[in-house]
């Protein structure tokens, strides 16, 4: 691998209030894709504008990021609705998102569900099936950040639509390859995730919470801006990278 | 004048709700226009993309009615914000409709402010300028529904931005050209509202609450769905209209 | 039976929308106790303030009708949340509708949640648990309007809360006790529904779908503001429960 | 003056979000009466209940802080209702927080309007009336908060309901002795804030912006614990005070 994207969620801030430790306009310019909240659970439109006039600035690659309607919720609890409705709500926002991409000039690179919507549509087939139908008609060229492996995935290869696979970062993985949701105390150590994702990068493996290797294919490597420390954990690995002449670049 | 546009707003539910006589489907087979609500006053995902369905069988020209983030108020409370941020919100919500247009293979003709924002533009010169410089860098075929006269045509006229003024037909004028806002009871007569608009696309002048004639300039007739008794109306129009051959069809 | 509760769902507009056939102000007179909605899955500020005078002007006893946070799917869609988030959002609206009643001198003789949110207390044992363990700390005396046999139902049981068990008039049956969900086509029949009542009231059976007669047991009967017909359903069950002089009245 | 009310706003959080500094927990202990948002321009179910649990933990009076609905403006955008509206909307809210205060056994000692809604009542004397003429009827010792001499002051000297008059601490004055609404780069400074606090309570006066001191009638210090650096300033500003010997204790 000589280049991998890097890609961090940004713009989830809602009004007067910002997400995680408030450092977008630092870790953008470290990124390569940028996935922009719509407004559903996280974003508003003065946000979204001035973080796609960031990305701009900065050449980062923008992509939608909606999630369920549940502002106070950030669209981490699961909302039981229709999957044409699901697929409504995202068009919706992606379309917002286009917009002020259209006033900057800048092409939509991909999309990707946020938080509970990313796990409905990694494990509800019906549900990613009416979203990569819709993604077909809509817009075939816009690349579906998902998991290797989930429903949607699947989906994906099925019907054709091109995808970006992830790798998170700043999660652990278990023997099964799932993520491992866990209530960390304190922050990540920088260097261990840094290494981590170059091991990625180099090996094709990562080390589970059991302790054994699991292959991993992806493309892009995910750190989350709301992480705590998140800025470092950027940093670390942006540079862990370069150094091992590994390129950071958005996928197009 | 041989053909004029009907524009009448269409899709102001929201979720299970819906506004008026909930005859939106009645009326939009006998309009040329839909404004169609998108999101912040009225109008969610679901009614937005069924609404577009439905222009699109009927062959009526489609566009956006972004209000207020004021969905109890029905985007009617004027809400004091910065210039930038009310052309920030309208921008998405002129995106998340346009998607749904994409979706359909249909284009936007047009965007038309709702209730107070339309009032706002009518009034305010700074938010006007910042929303028409807006439309032209993204949009500049955009045709820009507005009150002949109000700031925002002053503007767009200046920036040359396509205009397309409106004649209420369910309103009165008063002898300074404005809309006369009573609380009216009971529902208009469907003939006098008929007569109005003929007479004003024959003569170019309409009757005052005062008793004037006063000139009258415009290219699309609006009657509002949720007036009491509102596909009355639009029936009463289109058939008047027709009698006299003049042709109902949007201006492009 | 003597005397048995007549409850319905009122105030379930939402600014500018009314729900169902806009008749609220028509079947308060008929009932008895009224589910007042509390702004969460519908009802605004002003539209409770209407409905709890209303109220007070017809000796209706008033009860909050709390449910999930989802305005646009009108609190039906079933919202992933831990128990004590659940229950803090109950409270709130809870406290809400208090205040309004405080205006108007009036108790608050109980509390119904609504839709989705009255499923999941009727499932979730937990959920249930921490509800009714905070109903004894905070207001021993307001009355649970439940199912009867359900996890809410056994945890008040067990805790002594005070509960109202509800029949629902314009639901269908099944032989395991449970409410059948059909999309109906058209609206039921009144006369059915009034005799259906009223053998529950005085044989204490209803006939379900599949054509037996099961036990029922209930103090209060529902029949939901925004079941087309409703006005009628609520008129009919009111003259026949009076016919055969069973009074209506409210649990206290 | 020998007490003093020290007052901030409190859990103006939503959801995932904090604001300011996010030391809530630490300026609590520290002041005597708490103003609690109360959902409509910030503050959620759980934080409300959270922080009315902190405030009894430290014998901290408590207080409704409601604003207008406007959560991505934080309440500080003036929004143009009618007077009886908004005061629904402020009851509304104060019964929210009314329950939680009912949950934990305290009283609710006062009701603070935010941001624009408070101005909007220190200048809208209908909108003033309605609402003391309410909390007459609602809960004639509710202290309200306010400013000397503004509009809703008056009122409420005429109609008999008590008021606690507030010192800004972290706002500057001029020569009208109105608030002068500047865009500052930087914290203040603690020492200079605490001295000037000192200043108005011992000798009743404050310096203006133009430099002229001019009386200040105030029985409460307000510090905004989204100022930046909040924290700081209540804590230099209670120490300036009790090495003066003047306790900082609630009104009541």
């Amino acid at each position: 691998m000589k280049t991998v994207d890097l890609n961090s969620d940004m713009g989830e801030g809602f009004g007067p209030w910002t997400i995680g430790d408030g450092v977008d306009a630092a870790i953008l310019p470290l990124i390569s894709s940028a996935n922009i909240a719509t407004g559903f659970h996280a974003g508003d439109p003065n946000t979204m504008r001035r973080t796609v006039e960031l990305a701009r600035q900065h050449g980062v690659a923008i992509g939608a990021h909606p999630g369920f309607r549940d502002l106070v919720g950030f669209g981490r609890r699961h909302l039981n609705a229709p999957a044409i409705e699901l697929v409504n709500d995202m068009l919706y926002q992606l379309g917002a998102l286009r917009e002020f991409a259209r006033l900057n000039g800048l092409p939509l690179q991909h999309i990707k569900p946020h938080g509970a919507l990313y796990m409905h549509l990694a494990r509800d087939e019906e549900a990613a099936r009416v979203f990569v139908q819709t993604l077909r008609q809509l817009d075939p060229n816009l690349l579906l950040f998902c998991m290797h492996g989930s429903a949607v995935w699947r989906v994906a290869q099925e019907l054709q639509q091109a995808v970006v696979c992830e790798f998170y970062a700043d999660r652990d993985y278990d023997n099964s390859g799932s993520i491992v949701f866990t209530r960390r105390v304190g922050a990540l150590d920088a260097a261990q995730v840094a290494a981590k994702v170059l091991r990625a990068c180099c090996e094709g493996v990562v080390r589970t919470v059991e302790g054994r290797d699991i292959p991993i294919a992806f493309d892009s490597v995910c750190i989350h801006s709301d992480t705590p420390g998140a800025l470092a954990l950027v940093q670390a690995t942006r540079n862990s990278l370069e150094a091992a002449d590994i390129a950071i670049a958005a996928p197009r």
